[in-house]
């Protein structure tokens, strides 16, 4: 068994960016653990390979699992990502951006891979704060996936292994996120949040995950150093 | 709302084949789901895909799902496919052709396609009787992924949809399996099981998974139309 080894979801956005320093700074070593699944801000991979390097990860895995072919998100399929809404409204409904059983399908490769590697603790940066409102970032989701991995594995019904899954922003807002991140040296510059960049690679500054990403940093008065349109 | 549609999870083998005919017989339309996960006997994607032509399901998806990169089996990995084992050490502990979190990943896709095409039942053909001893082939593993599922997507958290996880295999031998499966009318010649065939598609005869289809068509009094090596 590897205690002190975690797989870390890291999509290289500014919450899976945060969740690798924290896994870090609790002492793990980190698998990071990322998925090229047709998603329309493909660029996010870019970000995450420059973080799991600057962190030093143990090991960056990205697999490809193609979501397209299952459709029904903005995200995934060719609808387009809502734009301009009210900041208040974020959340209040699922937006079409919901990716259907998204986390469901990743945690699920994440638990694979844990077993091989023997690493008990699976991250991931969930939030149901300021949050999109996504089912699959809940407490009671996360808690039930992960009664349901310690059933469904060889290495936990043999009683080896006991899989944890970990949610350290759970029930932060994204201006706390920030600051504990700049706290443990995430370097924003290199995280990706738009879901509707330009060919370039610059942020719309106008879509749900834009929006939360510029009022995090507003609130927590820091000056974001993402590249806008 | 899609009352009569199922997402049915389809390998090409015995066991899923003849839980497509159920489905089938139970009023459903089908959708049958398959996935290429670097599977040695990748060849049970073309008897799937027979299978699914026979039984003039609504929709044939094949999802890639790179497992080999994961690792960890006889059946993604440079591991050699045991042979020749006494039958009745088969079940008793868990062999090295056990796929970690195989089927956590297969019915979180099925979860996904489920929600998009508003399937409520989710069919698997897993057996916890005449089985190799996966973990994810127990009645309380299938249980607990039910309740996850349910509070995982939009369409449950919004009570538009409830998901039901069916085996209608769980509790049956391999002989009472292929009984129903002739009523039903499957061609079994279509079905592939064998871990480890030849490049033309013979079985081994040898391999667990050989081993209790072959035991399974003997207890059953029934010749077995597979293509032998």
């Amino acid at each position: 068994m590897n205690q002190k080894l975690a797989v870390v979801l890291l999509s290289g956005g500014v919450d899976s960016s945060t969740t690798v320093a924290i896994a870090k700074s609790e002492g793990f070593e980190v698998c990071a653990l990322s998925f090229d699944y047709g998603q329309r801000h493909k660029i996010e991979l870019q970000a995450a390979a420059n973080i799991a390097k600057y962190f030093e990860v143990k090991e960056h895995l990205v697999i490809k699992v193609p979501l397209r072919s299952i459709g029904g998100s903005a995200l995934t399929a060719d609808i387009a990502v809502p734009k301009d809404m009210p900041i208040q409204s974020i959340g209040q409904s699922i937006p079409v951006t919901y990716v259907p059983a998204r986390n469901t399908i990743f945690l699920s490769l994440a638990l694979a891979w844990a077993e091989v590697k023997e690493a008990q603790d699976i991250y991931i940066g969930v939030n149901a704060m300021d949050y999109s409102g996504y089912p699959d970032c809940r407490p009671e989701f996360i808690k039930a996936f992960e009664t349901m991995a310690n059933l469904a594995t060889q290495k936990t019904i043999e009683g080896k292994m006991k899989f944890t899954i970990r949610c350290p922003l759970i029930e932060m807002s994204k201006s706390e996120i920030i600051k504990i991140g700049l706290k443990l040296g995430v370097n924003y510059s290199m995280t990706h949040s738009c879901y509707d960049p330009s060919d370039l690679g610059a942020a719309c500054q106008v879509c749900e995950s834009c929006l939360l990403r510029k009022k995090g940093f507003e609130d927590a008065g820091v000056l974001d150093p993402t590249k806008y349109k």
